[in-house]
Order: C-alpha cells, then structure tokens, then sequence
C-alpha cells in the first residue's frame, strides 16, 4: 500500500470553491448554512489516504509525534474537508456503483453471498486491517454489514460488526420545537470530526425531507433514519391514520435521498403489547409507541410485521439495512429484560431470517436501561436468538438517578456491553430525558462513546487496539506533554486543562507536572529507579562475569570459539 | 424510630453565629477561609435526623415530592450545616469516646471482637438499615471498616464493606504550585455536600499541618492521608533521608489531628522493584517511587515492612485504619495484573493478617489502569489473598486515551469493580493527569462516582438501591419534571438543562418533553395506551362473565352466599 497526503490536514473549514460532488442544493428562503460554524483540524495531523490494490483510497488521521516516536494513525470518520455544504461531498462510490447496476438486489450481502469482494469491502478491509475476503464472509453470514444506499456515493464504506472495532452512532435531527437545518448540519460535522461512525437524522419537525437531503449529501458516514417518524407527520401526528402504503411511499422517498439504515418497529406484535402496561415506565420507544397505538386502534396485528417482505423488497433494491427497532425496550432499570422486551426479541430474531432470505443487512436494535447485572443477558440472548446480526444498543444506562450525566450512566453499559459483543453503540448526550442536544452536547455524547467503544475494543483484544494506549502513556511517562494531548482523543481539552494549572508554554516540555510539583514527582524517581536497576543489574553482571572467570580458572575463553556471546 | 428536623434544610452557607465544637481555629496572616463559597442547599430537601435507640441521630436528606407521593429520604454525608469553619464541625462522637478512654487498643475492631456494639456501630447500622449486631459481625471479621479516630470527634461513622452500600472517596490538597487552604476547605465542604463519603487530604505543599488541621475540624467524613508525602517533606524532598523514626513521629503527629485512615506502602518491598523496569510506565504511585528510591538507595528493606508492627502499635491507640496502599498499581492498562502489582498484593495479604492480630482496621487499595477484560482478577485475587479486607480502589480507567474525561474513563472500571464487591472507589477528576482539580473538577469527579457506586448497589441487589431509581422513573413517566430533578444526584444541573431548551415555568408541568414536542410524545401515546389497555381487559372481562352467565344458565349467584367478589 502507498500513501499520499491532502496538505491541509484534517478539518479545514466551510470553504467555498470545494470539491463537491453534485448539483447545488436547493436554498430555501434563508441559506440554512450560511452561518455554520467552520470545523478546526486536530493538532498536528494530516489527512492521509491508503491506497489498496483496487484504487480505493482509505482515509487515516496521521498524528505526527516527538521524541523520534514514528507517526500514528488513527481511523478517521470526518469525510472529506473544505467542501461547500451547498454542493454536497464528493460522490466516491459512485463509479463503483454504477458499476453493479444490473443486479436487482443491489445489497453488499447479496454481492457477499455470490462470492464478490466489492469495492466498498476492499475499502473496509483496509480500515479494519483485516482481508477482503474475511469482509466478505462476515457479510455473507449476517455477522456484519456494510450500510451503504446506492443512493448515498459520498459515503466511506464501514462496517458494523463483533469482529470489527466496535462503532458508534451520534443522533441529531431538529423537532417541533427547537433547531434549524443549519445547526442539524453543523452537528453533522462536528459528530464525524470527534468520530461518530454513523448519524442519525431524527428530524421530527417541520421541513425534515430538506434537512435529510442537507445531511445525506454531506456526510461522509452512513445515515440512518426512522421512517415512522415522518410518516406521523404526513398524518398530522395520528397514529391511528398509518398505512403500509404510506410507510411504503415513505421508505422508498428515503431511500431515494440515500439514507443507508432504516429503523423499523415491526417487533412490536399486539401480544406483547399488555406486558408493558403494567411497567413503570411503559413503552418509551417514539415508534414503538406509535404502532402500539395503531395495533390497539385497530384490533390489527402490526403492519410493519405483517407486511414485512413488502418492505425487504424496497430495501434490496437500494441496499437499505434494517436496524430492528426495540420499539418495547425498558425505558427505566424497573423494566429491564422484562416479557415485553424479549418477547419483542424473539420476534426480531424471525424478522431477521426473513431479511437474510432476501439477501438484506440487518441489525438489532437493543436496550435502553438496564442494571450492569442484567446487561450480558441482553448480549447472550440477542446474539442466540438473532444468529449473530449485529447488535446495536443504545447504552445501555446502568442507572436511572442522573439526568444531566446519562452520556455517563450509559457510557458504563456501553462499554460493558461493547465488550460482550454489540457492534455499534448508539451515543446518549447529557440532555437525555431533559432537552435537545446542543453542539456541546453532541460532543460530550461522541467522546464519552469513543471511550466506551476503545474500552470494548481493548478488552476484547482487538489486534492492534492498545497501540494507542500504549503511545498515549509512553509519551505520558517520558513527559512528551504535547503528544501526550495529540494521541487522545479530545487535544482540545486536554491542552486546555494543562493550561489551567500550568499555563506556561515551558510546562509543556516540563519534566514534571501539577499534581507533584517541581521538586517531587513520581514518575521522575521512576526514571532514577531504572537507571539504578539498570547499574545494579550491570554491577550484579560483571560480579557474576568475575565470580565464573575465577572458577573457570582464570581461562579467558573457556574453550570456545564463538566470541558472539 | 423517631425524626426531628432542623429547619434551614441541607446546605445553609458560610454563617457566622454556627454551632461549632471547639477553640477558634488559629488564624494565619490573612484568614484562609475568609472568602470561602457559600454551599447552597438542594431543593425541595431538608435535613432530618432519624433517631436511634441509644439516642444517636442520624442525618438523611428528606425530599417531597409532588402528585401524592410519599418524602424521599436519602444518604446525606455532608454535615450539619451553617457552622463557622473556624470553630470547626460539633464534636458528635465526644461522649461516646470518652467513654471508653481506658481501652488501651481504641479500634472498633477491637470493641467489635469483644462483641461490644459502639455507639458509631448503632449509627452506621440506621444509615444503612441493618442490624447493630451485623455490624459488628462484619467489624469483627475485617470484612468491614468504621473508621473513626479518637481525636476526629467530629465525623459521623460512616462504614465500608462489601456488604453495605458502596462509597466514594474524593482526594483534594495543595501542591507545591498551587492553591490555598480556604480553596481546599472549601472542595472539602462541595464534596461531602455532592456525596463524598470520605475525603483524602493529599497535600504536598507548604502548611500541610495547617491545611490539615482546617479540613480535619470542618469535616463531617473520615479524613484519610497519605503521611510519607510530609515525610518527604520534612527532609526537604529527598527520599534517602526518611527514616523509620521520622515516619512514626508524623503519624503521631497526623493521628493526634484526628486523621481517620493513613495510606502507608509498605508492599513495596525490594524484590518487586526490578519487575517494573521494564514497564511502559514504571511507579506512578508518588509513595510506591519513594520508598522504591529509598530501598535501592539504602540496599535496604523498605522500612514501613519491616516495621510494620511499630507501626500497628500507633495506629491502634487513636483507631487509625489501614489503607494498605498500592505503590507498584500500574499506570497504564499495558502494565495492569503484571507481576510487580501481583507481587505487592501477596504482601498487602500478608501485613492485613498482621494489623488484624493487633485489632486493627485494614482496608487494601487497588489499581489504577485496567482494561475491563483483567477487573475481575484484580477482585477475586484482592479478595482471597488479603481474606475480604474492604477493597479500595482508583477508577480503574479502563484506557489511557481520554485526559480530559478520566471521570468517564475510570467510573467505568470503578462501576465494574464495585458491583464485582469493591468497598469505597476512589474518585478521578477530569483533571486527572493533567492538572489539580478545582471545584468544578471536584465535582464532576463526585457525581461521576456516585453514579458508579450507585450503578454497583443496583446491580449487586442491594436492598433498597432500586427504590430512588424507580421513584425517579415513575416521576419521569409521569412528568413530574421537578420530582424527576429534585430525586436526582444533581438536580441543579438537571433542571438547567430543562431549561436551556425549554425555559417556560409552564413546561415543569408540560405532559410533553423538548425531544417530541407537543404534539407527538410516546409516554404520552403510552399512557393512552394503558386506557386501551385496561378497557379492553375490562370489556374481555365483561365478555368472559358473560359468557359464564350463560354457561351457568343464567343463575347469577351460582349457588352462592358471598355477595363480596
């Protein structure tokens, strides 16, 4: 593989003469994007592509270090930098695409299970280090998909699965009652530049086809929606009025725009419906609730499960994931692991072998809240169940006693269950259960799921994954403060706690730090200690060299010949 | 049982006219405290006093709630309130002390094996609600510690041990570059007031005395130290001058103030040194690099082992537990449950069996950095070697790729760890390897562990965590908006939140929350959901008696008296 560099780093700003990729969007009244806030680069990093065999060109975030450490790659989700947002991101899957448009199942399983090794799984093959070919049979088994909608080219092929580093999705989308496309955008930017892997638009507001067509044309990573949200819209907000029709029209109007996932509710069957009344909390899924309404309304069993293979033929011909919504998943630890709630499970489980029989990616959707004494058994009986499709939680929230802090409530239950197996970890922000993430929020929720997501990785073994750890804590130990900021994952704030106590440039070479002051630290006596071991080991060496040299007899060489001790 | 309340709530400020215990604490050159914080009270909370049998009172914080619901009492460790820091806290457990001023050993290990129930043992079984006796069981045993100096009259007994709640400790102190005696009376009194349990005094400046007096006399929790770090000053930073002598005087001199637990590394013995040479990052315990110095420097024994006895003979005369502490803790999840922490660990077994033959309270601290996949071989092996001694550990942080979030890092390992029946959790700070914690930092720091030991107690069933959760729960569901905040860690911060997107007073009492909006909320749509729910089981009701007046023929009392179904 050869490398080549973009010179201007990662993260250059809204510019306006960039590469984009299409015809400018429409620009309604007021420019939506006119006040976006520009994205700064990382320190001390450039974008690099990796170039494979077939032409594909695989982004990395070079971190260059001191001290003659050698530069560290990082995986790099922010897309392509500097690009107009009124043009969109450059189209790179589409030659590819266009390529394989005679097959009426357009998904990468159904390429998979003929054998084809794709593009998009050459490409991911090189993110993840591992062959094209163990890409392809993941896929070819369920174990892992690869969300890309042949109508989304800007995207960069990843892959969602157990035997890949563990992802996470960011949630954005404005509502009735706050939030404009422009601010939807930013979030957008801001999420792939701290390193979400997948966004979700949950738009449920006005104006959600232009802010979906705002965000699909500039993301860089796979986009997942929840189509039942704008079909509520379309019946002015009554439940009681959906149809599969509706639901059909509206899936194929997204699928259209590009969106690589959708979540669909259709394990919420009318029988597990009564298990939830008695709850503490209900049904807390906004699409589990609404079909749980329509079921009742109607003394029908869920369209969205009754009509199911209707819906698969809409998703092959696109290559639209399913993410099976937990639409009856415990919204407080009192519910978890409840009837209610595997019940929904054991039906997900038979949705996916029908998805899997028409060739379409799936993966399940799963708690919520839940105790971290309960949080394998959701792992155990998800991956038992549903063969292995990849598992996609949301948290889980260990606790239920900290609005304000349940990025960190649910970064515990990520990162636990991460470990067990669940492939992608959907972000929770400090607003859950209070507000609409704001910019802040939204990177609060992306670092706290890296984290949770690189502790899974470690804890797994993932090959490679304590590279960084171990790069971060050499530089740490040998007081390389700045590439101690650079390896982390927020330089920003780390540069700017330093500061606080230590605002002095000088302290960044200092040879100590706050905690212990000049005079005294612990990890100096450490280097002191070393040197002494090393000089007893050379003293306690050269004894034992003089005590064998007198019982040998004196003989230099001891009848050898071989000087190359 | 009975309560009383003190009006003025949890939290009264800085008053002037309060009920101290004491002389005047001695003033400096300027009054340190002179401009220290008011602590504001939480709302809707009052501190009452749960009264005992033998006439000790105990302090919860009691919340009301709305719609009906019964007062919410929680674990209130932050003292009686509205008292002058210069006469410091009320001497509550004065009486009890002198009462058994001619014991010649003063732990409550020592009363406890004489089947003694203290008056600190009837306090503690009220805070955690079990029996006296229980207690003194797990006292007597070392499976449990209540650490309370006889010079520190002023705590309220607080215990740690596997089997009662988990608790948090917040480490505060001065260095050499920063801060000041008020800034860390004040942390003191913002820590116990957010839920720490214990607080560590880690001082390493100038007027550690001084500083340590003020936190000592104003602290509602036990106080634990770490007297190497005065040590090393008193010879002016050189770790080849300590001597035994000089060790034994400063912890007379700490233990005379009123310090309730001393961190001493005496597992730090010679022939585990050599194993972390070749480490990534070597000793990162301050007092594991200093007597690692001072035994390569004297070719000596450390002498905190080999006089280890001398040592025991100070701490039982004023009941100064143990905190066994982990010089050789890895600093980098590279060097977790390698042999030089392993080693340490047989050690800290060892000296347990030792201070226990003196009667005196032990508890063993733990690491550090750790990868989730090695925490529970860090917990089994604690557990059996040192023979269910409380468990105390730092995080552990679970990755070293996050400075700036080490609260999140660590209160994943810390949750984990605790739920597998660590005692006490030592808190980290965002600041955490990049600079001293300020107030802010301090608590992040709390809340991010109150969250873990809380997430530990739910998961481990332990009886009665669940309830705060649930009651939280049913008041989300139920929008109870200000119930939800105020049963909260911290309801400041969560009704702030509220605020930012929806500030309307109206919206406390909004049946619809920021992320739906008004016109689509699925609590909502579950709440209808249970109407449906109940009359249609009403109607099958209906349709079943029926059914059965016509099977029976019509008879509508079917042969019986009993009018009362």
């Amino acid at each position: 593989m050869t490398t080549t560099t973009n010179g201007n780093g990662n993260g250059n700003g809204n510019g306006n003469g960039g590469t984009g990729g299409g015809k400018k969007l429409t620009v309604l009244t007021k420019d939506p994007v006119a006040d976006i806030i520009a994205i700064t680069p990382f320190p001390a990093s450039e974008k690099v592509y990796v170039a494979g065999p077939d032409g594909v060109q695989v982004p990395v975030r070079r971190i260059t270090l001191t001290g003659g450490e050698p530069a560290f790659d990082v995986y790099d989700t922010s897309g392509p930098q500097g690009v107009d947002p009124h043009l969109g991101l450059p189209k790179l899957r589409a030659p590819w695409i266009a390529a394989r448009k005679d097959s009426a199942n357009q998904s990468q399983m159904h390429f998979a299970r003929r054998g084809i090794i794709t593009p998009e799984m050459r490409f991911v093959a090189i993110r993840e280090n591992v062959t094209p070919e163990f890409v392809r049979d993941e896929i070819a088994v369920g174990r892992a998909i690869l969300p890309a909608n042949i109508h989304h080219p800007e995207t960069e092929p990843m892959i969602i699965g157990k035997n890949f580093l563990v992802k996470i999705n960011a949630n954005i989308g404005n509502s009735a009652v706050s939030s404009t496309i422009g601010e939807e955008v930013d979030k957008l930017r801001w999420s792939v530049k701290w390193g979400a892997d997948t966004v979700m638009d949950l738009s449920t507001g006005d104006n959600i086809h232009e802010t979906r067509e705002w965000i699909v044309r500039n993301s860089p990573v796979p986009i997942g929606t929840v189509p039942i949200y704008q079909c509520l819209e379309k019946v002015n907000g009554d439940p009681e009025k959906l149809t599969i029709e509706l639901f059909l029209e509206t899936l194929i109007e997204q699928a259209e725009q590009g969106v690589d996932y959708f979540t669909i509710h259709a394990g919420v069957r009318m029988q597990y419906i009564p298990l939830t009344a008695k709850r503490v909390t209900g049904i807390v899924s906004r699409g589990g609730s609404i079909m749980a309404k329509w079921c009742l309304a109607h003394h029908k069993e869920n369209f969205l499960y009754t009509e199911f293979e209707r819906i698969c033929e809409v998703m092959k011909k696109y290559d639209v994931a399913f993410s099976l919504g937990d639409g009856l998943r415990p919204g407080s630890t009192a519910d978890a692991n409840d009837g209610a709630q595997l019940g929904e499970l054991e039906t997900l489980g038979e949705l996916t072998k029908i998805a899997w029989k028409h060739d379409i990616q799936v993966m399940i959707e799963g708690p919520g809240h839940v105790a971290m004494n309960k949080i394998r058994e959701n792992m155990d009986l998800q991956a038992r169940i549903c063969q292995d499709a990849p598992f996609y939680t949301l948290g889980p929230l260990v606790t239920d006693i900290a609005p304000g802090y349940d990025h960190i409530t649910s970064a515990i239950g990520a990162a636990m269950i991460g470990w067990f197996g669940t492939a992608m970890l959907c972000y929770v922000t400090p607003k859950e259960h209070l507000g609409l993430p704001d910019r802040d929020d939204v990177k609060a929720g992306v670092i706290a799921y890296k984290i949770a997501a690189h502790a899974a990785d470690l804890a797994k073994g993932h090959p490679g994954a304590h590279l960084r750890d171990d790069a971060l804590s050499k530089a740490r130990f040998e007081f390389r403060w700045q590439d101690q900021f650079h390896l982390s994952l927020d330089p920003d704030t780390a540069l700017q706690f330093h500061d606080e106590t230590l605002p002095a440039a000088a302290a960044k070479g200092a040879h100590f730090c706050s905690m212990c002051g000049p005079k005294f630290c612990s990890m100096k006596i450490t280097g002191e200690v070393r040197e002494m071991v090393a000089a007893q080991e050379l003293e306690a060496g050269l004894a034992a060299k003089a005590a064998e040299f007198r019982e040998s007899g004196g003989k230099l060489y001891a009848g050898s010949d071989d000087h190359h001790h």
